[in-house]
C-alpha cells in the first residue's frame, strides 16, 4: 500500500488567461510544467506583462528536478527566464520549444547559465521516482506535447495545449493512439485544455488556410502584406508556400517575426529555399507582385508592423495602393478595436483588407468540445481537472466530463493556488498556497505592486493637483505659496477661477491652523487636502487626487 | 432650373461608432437628424461620454428649423440636452424616442425650455421649403423610424439605424412599400445604416429570442435573473412573456430599467398586468420560481446591477444557488473582458448563467447584407452615401452598392466633417466644416481636452515624482528640501534608494546653479527634470512626469 501522495499545484493559468505553470509533486519530488506570462489587464496601467509568483518554489528548492514545457507560445514559455533567475532548474522541452527559450535567456545575458535538455515526442524523461513522457499533440505552433507524468501512484496526462488537427501541416498527427493505450493502462488524473469548451463541434484544420490563401494570393495584383502570430510557423508556412506558387519572394518585417523565422529555418520547422527569402531592404529591387512580406501586428499593437505600416510610420515599408493586406488571426479578447482602427486606417489608405470577419484567414488552436470528449474518452481518467482557462471554461470543461459519465466526485473546478492532493484514500483540495501575478514594468520585476497601480488608476481618472506652501513656524506664518501644479484634472489656462480658488482655500486653512498654533504636518496636510477636495468635487463632481505639500524654511 | 443645392454635413457618426448627428441643408433652411452621444475609449481615461462639437449649427442658428429623432437609442438622441443648452430648436420623434427624451431633460431640469413635438410612422413635418417625413422601420428598439427629406431637389432617404424583422414582437413591420414607392418618385440620395455591413446573409428575428426564453424559463427552478439593455423594450416584453407564461412576476432593476420600462410602459409600448409587476422590495414574499428580475448590466459595467448582484454588493438583490440568470446581449466590442469578468464570478457562485456563446439569447437590430441590398434595390438612389459605421463599414457599404449596380462615381465614402454637396450640376464633396468630439467628465462639459487627457496618459502609465525645493534668491541657497512626492511610480518605501537619489541629483543640480547664481525658475527646473528623468530612466526603464517645484522664500 503506497502511502505518498501526488500533489498537482497549479501556480497559473486556472481561473485565467496565461500565466500557466503547475507544480506536480510525487513524494519529495517536485517537476513544474510551463511557466507563461499573462498580458495585463486594462487596469494595470504601464504595467508590461505579468509573471507567477513562484515563492511556493523557492521554499521547496531542493527537490525540484526540473521544467517541462509543453509548447513555444508566450502563456507557457515566456516567464522562463524571470523563474529561472530565482530558481535555475533543467529545462526540458522539444527541439522548437526550446530554440524560443534559447532566444529569451540570450536577449536576458544568462543563456550561458541555464541547461536546456531537448526531448523529441515520444521520449522518456526519467527522475528519480517520477518519469515524464512527452506525448506529440497538434497545436497552433510545431511541435507542441502533452505529457504523461508516471508516477508510482498512477499517471498524470496534462494535455498541454491541443487540437486534434487530422491534416496538420507538416504531416504529423497528434499521437491519439498513445493517449488510447495511456487510458488502457489507467489514468490517474487528466488535466486537460479548456480554452474552447464554449464551442461546439470541432475545431477546423489549419490546412484549410492553406486554400483560402491560395485563392487571395491568385487575385493579388502588388505586394501582399500578412500580418499572422510570430509563433504560428505552419501558418507561415502556408504563406510561404502560397507565395512560392505565385512567384513571390518573402520578407519577415518585426522583430519577434524575425527572430522565430530564424528559429524556425535553422531547425527545420520552416522550409524556404534560400533565394526565395529577401531581406526588406530589398524588396524594392523587385516588383510588387514578386513580393510577400510576412509582418508583426496582428493585434493592433500600436508599436508593432501592421500598425506602424497603416499609419506611415514604418521605417521601411511604405504603402503602395495596389497592396493587399491580409491579417491572419483573431482578436485576443480586449484588442478588437485596436484591430480595427488599424483596418480603418489601412481602407483609408485606400488598399484592400482581408480579416477573419470577411473569409477564413485564421483557425483556432485548441480543441472544441467534441475533440475535448474524444480524449476524455480515450484517457478514461479516474479523476479530472480542467486547466488554462477562465472559471466559466473550467465549469463548463467539468460539466463536459460529467456528462461524458464522470462521478462529480472525481471532477475538480480548482483555480490558480488550490492544490489538488491524490492519495490512495481519495482526493483532497481543502489546501492552498501562496500564488498571484507578480508585474513587470520596464526593467522594474515586482516593484509596482497593487498600491502603485491604485494610484495610477485615479490619476489616470481624474489626474492630481498638488498645493505647496512655505510656512514658518517660529513665526506662524505663511512665507510663501500656496503654488498649484496640476496635470490631468482641468486645463489650468481656462479654469483661472477655480485654480484661484484652491490657492484661497488653501490658504485659509493653513493660516487658520497657524491662527490656532498648530504646525503639525499631518493636520496641516489634511484639511488642505479635505477642504480642496469638497471644492473641486462640488465644482467638478471629479476626484483629482490632491497632494498638499507643506514645506518648513 | 433649380440653382440651389442640398448640403448634407455629418457632424458625427462616420467614421466612428456612435454620436450620430447630421446637418441636411436646402438653400437657407437647416434641419438636425438625431444627436447621439458616444462613449469614449479606452484612452480617454475619465471621460464619461463623449458629445458633438456643434459650432457649425450654433453659427447658422437661425436657419436651423429642428432636431428630427429616428428612434431613442443613446446614439442618436443621448446628447439631446447639452445640444438644446447650446441651441433651442423644436425636437421632432416618435412617442417613445420623445418619451426617452423627456426623461433626459427633466433630468437636465430644462424639461420646461424645449418643444417636443410628436410624429408617428407615416406622417410628415411640413417646414419652408423641406418636408420630413416619417417611415416605419424595425429595429432593436421599438417606434423607430427612417426619414424621408423632401426637397425641391429631390428627395434624400436617411434610413436611420433598421434591421428588417418580417415577424417584430408589435407586429408593426417596416414600410417597405413606402420605401419601394419612393423609390418610383426617384430618390436622390440614400443615407444608410452600415454597422451590420460585413455580415451576410439576413439578420435573424427578435422573436426567435422568445422562443429560446420560453424554453430556458421552462427548465428553471428558481428565480429568472435576465440582464439586457434597458432600450430593448421587445426584449423586454418577451422576457415577461415568458415569465407570465410560468406564472412569474416581474421586479425591474437598474436606474435605467426602472425609468424606461415606465416610459414604455405609460406609453403603451410595453404590456404587463399590473399584478404582475413586482418592487425589488417585495420580491421575498414570493418563491423564488415565481420572480424574475430584469437588470441592467449587461455590458459588464461594474456599477451596473448585475455586476453588484454578481460580487454581493446589490443593496436588494443577494443570489440564491438556484437562480438562473440570463446575459441577453452582446459585447459591444471593447466590453468583452468586462463581461466575462462577471459570468466567471456568477459560476464561481454556483449558479447557472446562460449567455450568447451557449444559447440563442440575443440578435442583432442591424441590417445584414441581404436586407441592406433589398433597401438599395427598392430606393435605387442617385446618390448613395454610407452611414453609421466606422471607416471599414462605409467603405463595404459603398462596395456592396457598387456590387448592386451603382457607378462608383456616385457612391460617396465620406467621414465625420466632409459634406456632400448636391445640386443640379452634379456633386461636390471638396469641403470641411469643423467638427469633433467633445468630452463631458463629471459635470464639466469641454472643460477635458486633448492636453488633459494626454496628461493622464503619461501618469497613468508611469505616475508622477515630484520634487519640491525651498531656496533663498538673496543668499543662493538652498533653505528647504529637497521633498520628494511620487505617486503609481514606484512602491516609495521599497525604493528608498532610488528616492535618495533623486533626492541628491535636484540638489546638485540645483545647488549648480545657484553657485553660479542662476536663480531663473525655468533654469532650475529644467535642470533638475532633466537630471531626474535621465536617472529614472536608466534605473527603471520610464518615463514618470516629473514635476520640479522650486519656492522662492
Amino acid at each position: 500500500m503506497n502511502k505518498e501522495k501526488v500533489r498537482v499545484i497549479p501556480l497559473g493559468g486556472l481561473g485565467e488567461i496565461g500565466k500557466n505553470i503547475t507544480a506536480i509533486e510525487y513524494g519529495d519530488e517536485i517537476i513544474v510544467v510551463d511557466c507563461g506570462i499573462s498580458f495585463p489587464d486594462e487596469e494595470m496601467y504601464g504595467v508590461d506583462l505579468v509573471i507567477p509568483d513562484i515563492n511556493y518554489l523557492i521554499d521547496k528548492k531542493e527537490n525540484i528536478k526540473g521544467l517541462f514545457l509543453t509548447h513555444g507560445h508566450e502563456d507557457h514559455i515566456g516567464a522562463t527566464p524571470y523563474i529561472l533567475q530565482q530558481l535555475n532548474m533543467p529545462v526540458y522541452g522539444t527541439k522548437l520549444t526550446l530554440g524560443l527559450v534559447e532566444n529569451k535567456l540570450r536577449e536576458h545575458n544568462m543563456l550561458s547559465d541555464c541547461v536546456l535538455v531537448p526531448v523529441d515526442a515520444g521520449e522518456d524523461v526519467i527522475l528519480d521516482k517520477i518519469r515524464v513522457e512527452f506525448i506529440r499533440v497538434t497545436h497552433s505552433i510545431a511541435d507542441s506535447c502533452a505529457l504523461a507524468i508516471h508516477t508510482p501512484l498512477g499517471i498524470i496526462l496534462h494535455t498541454g495545449d491541443f487540437k486534434i488537427d487530422y491534416t496538420p501541416i507538416d504531416g504529423l498527427v497528434m499521437d491519439l493512439n498513445r493517449i488510447g493505450e495511456l487510458g488502457e493502462e489507467g489514468v490517474l488524473l487528466l488535466l486537460a485544455d479548456s480554452t474552447n469548451v464554449e464551442r461546439s463541434g470541432h475545431s477546423i484544420s489549419e490546412k484549410t488556410i492553406g486554400e483560402t490563401l491560395l485563392r487571395i494570393f491568385s487575385n493579388a495584383k502588388g505586394r501582399v502584406i500578412v500580418a499572422t502570430f510570430a509563433s504560428n510557423i505552419h501558418r507561415m508556412q502556408q504563406i510561404v508556400n502560397a507565395s512560392l506558387k505565385y512567384n513571390r519572394k518573402i520578407s519577415f518585417s518585426g522583430r519577434s517575426m524575425e527572430n522565430i523565422s530564424k528559429v524556425a529555418m535553422d531547425l527545420g520547422y520552416l522550409h524556404i529555399p534560400e533565394e526565395s527569402i529577401l531581406d526588406i531592404d530589398d524588396t524594392s529591387k523587385y516588383s510588387d507582385e514578386n513580393i510577400t512580406i510576412i509582418t508583426t501586428g496582428s493585434q493592433g499593437e500600436p508599436m508593432a508592423g501592421l500598425s506602424r505600416i497603416a499609419y506611415g510610420s514604418h521605417r521601411k515599408i511604405t504603402i503602395n495602393s495596389n497592396d493587399l493586406f491580409i491579417i491572419s488571426a483573431s482578436p485576443i479578447p480586449g484588442n478588437d478595436k485596436m484591430i480595427s482602427k488599424v483596418i480603418n486606417q489601412l481602407f483609408r489608405k485606400g488598399v484592400d483588407v482581408i480579416y477573419e470577419d470577411l473569409e477564413e484567414v485564421h483557425v483556432s488552436g485548441h480543441a472544441y468540445q467534441e475533440e475535448l470528449k474524444l480524449v476524455h474518452t480515450l484517457a478514461k481518467p479516474k479523476y479530472f481537472m480542467p486547466v488554462h482557462g477562465e472559471y466559466r471554461h473550467l465549469k463548463h470543461h467539468s460539466d463536459l466530463a460529467i456528462r461524458l459519465g464522470m462521478y462529480q466526485k472525481d471532477v475538480f473546478t480548482l483555480e490558480t493556488g488550490q492544490v489538488l492532493e491524490v492519495s490512495n484514500e481519495g482526493v483532497d483540495t481543502s489546501k492552498r498556497v501562496r500564488t498571484g501575478g507578480i508585474y513587470v514594468d520596464g526593467i522594474g520585476v515586482g516593484d509596482v505592486g497593487n498600491i502603485v497601480l491604485r494610484d495610477r488608476r485615479y490619476l489616470a481618472k481624474d489626474g492630481m493637483v498638488t498645493i505647496v506652501i512655505a510656512i514658518d513656524r517660529e513665526t506662524y506664518s505663511i512665507v510663501a505659496g500656496p503654488d498649484i501644479i496640476t496635470r490631468g484634472f482641468v486645463y489650468a489656462r481656462e479654469a483661472e477661477e477655480l485654480i484661484n480658488d484652491i490657492k484661497e482655500i488653501s490658504r485659509e486653512e493653513v493660516e487658520a491652523c497657524l491662527n490656532n498654533n498648530v504646525v503639525e504636518w499631518h493636520i496641516l496636510k489634511t484639511s488642505v487636502k479635505k477642504s480642496v477636495e469638497q471644492l473641486l468635487y462640488d465644482r467638478t463632481k471629479r476626484r483629482p487626487i490632491i497632494f498638499p505639500i507643506i514645506m518648513d524654511v
